[in-house]
């Protein structure tokens, strides 16, 4: 069983977007530790398997990001599932997630389910529209997230998202120095190995993703933020 | 440390409500498991601390049911903190909590404080109106809340609360099914002890409420569920 609790480093793949075989070939060959699949606008049932079925030719581990329920199928070996706490609507924290429970509930293995305490913090993302996210967090906000996290939901993994920028890693160290169990991912904005070291000083794991779309090469290097470990 | 998980009846006082020294005394030396002090209404830091100081003077254990921020208070063994699942404003699933760990999150002993995934089913009762409780559920509805406060959330306890009404049993045992790990308490409309034994057959725990101020005989009658244990 993979340990996710190890994972420093993690491409995220967005099924709804194009990437050739070379590309896709030199991520999945890199030496990052796992590979997530998700987005959020066209994410379908097609797309999801065309990606998975590419991906699954290569010998690490494999994550979908439940966006919807009709993407959602066997063959991985992960499934995160983001409860996004600071959106004011119950869809995104636990109202898309109990018709999932409803439908396939009793054949789900809550082993490989993993749920997140997720934080949506760049207002501009498509996520944090679709949401309404509550983005002007205090640190002290991020903190009391952390506890609920921690503390009230015991979910192994706080995600911090800010998709299409790069965050306030003072904000991200707020949440980790609150966190006693849980992991930290950040994701967002990384698009540099600057980027990526001054991230994974403050962050558990790192999610590199739309880099991979705007430059293939930069998303390689910021694989070596591994290497410092 | 009390087990809570050994509890199989328990009385909830009403800090709103008045009852009379002898009444309180049959109460507390009544052979049930736990005292909860907790309402919707009118709960005030004057009034806790009141029923608190009087109830202290017995030897079993003590919980506050957190209800709003101004009328929690230290020195009770346990506080119960309601998650409202079926609330469809995120103030009654965790709005209150983190305000509540903003504030008082870095002095909180998380092992005192339970937390629980919390169904209202009685649509006329006060805490549904204040909720928006979504109370028209069916069984399959029920046991994804189950399995929510179970494999989502890994609370400890399932609350199914049909205060000023008895419930449907068959919702219970629907809840008591699924759950593997978290245990269920029953409380509303338990007005003799024909309905305590109904409901302990299927809860694991008991909890008798209204009936102490409406006929408090019959409430000590209730009781007697556990001589069957």
């Amino acid at each position: 069983m993979y340990d996710i609790k190890k994972w420093k480093h993690v491409f995220k793949l967005d099924p709804a977007k194009m990437i050739n075989d070379e590309d896709l070939d030199k991520i999945c060959m890199s030496e990052t530790d796992a590979i997530i699949i998700g987005g959020t606008d066209n994410v379908t049932e097609d797309n999801v398997i065309q990606l998975m079925s590419r991906v699954r030719r290569y010998p690490l581990p494999l994550v979908l990001e439940i966006s919807n329920l009709e993407s959602t199928m066997p063959g991985f070996d992960f499934y995160f599932v983001p409860m996004v706490l600071n959106s004011p609507d119950v869809t995104y924290q636990n109202g898309i997630l109990l018709e999932a429970l409803k439908e396939y509930g009793h054949m789900m293995d809550f082993d490989e389910v993993i749920f997140q305490g997720y934080l949506v913090l760049n207002p501009d993302s498509k996520v944090a529209v679709k949401t309404q996210a509550q983005t002007n967090l205090e640190t002290e906000d991020i903190e009391a997230y952390a506890l609920m996290t921690d503390k009230v939901y015991r979910f192994p993994i706080m995600y911090i998202e800010y998709s299409g920028t790069f965050g306030d890693m003072e904000k991200v160290r707020a949440a980790k120095e609150t966190l006693e169990e849980a992991h930290v991912f950040y994701g967002g904005g990384i698009s540099s190995i600057n980027d990526a070291k001054a991230a994974a000083e403050v962050a558990d794991t790192i999610v590199v993703g739309n880099l991979v779309y705007e430059d293939v090469k930069q998303a390689l290097k910021t694989v070596k933020i591994k290497e410092k470990s």
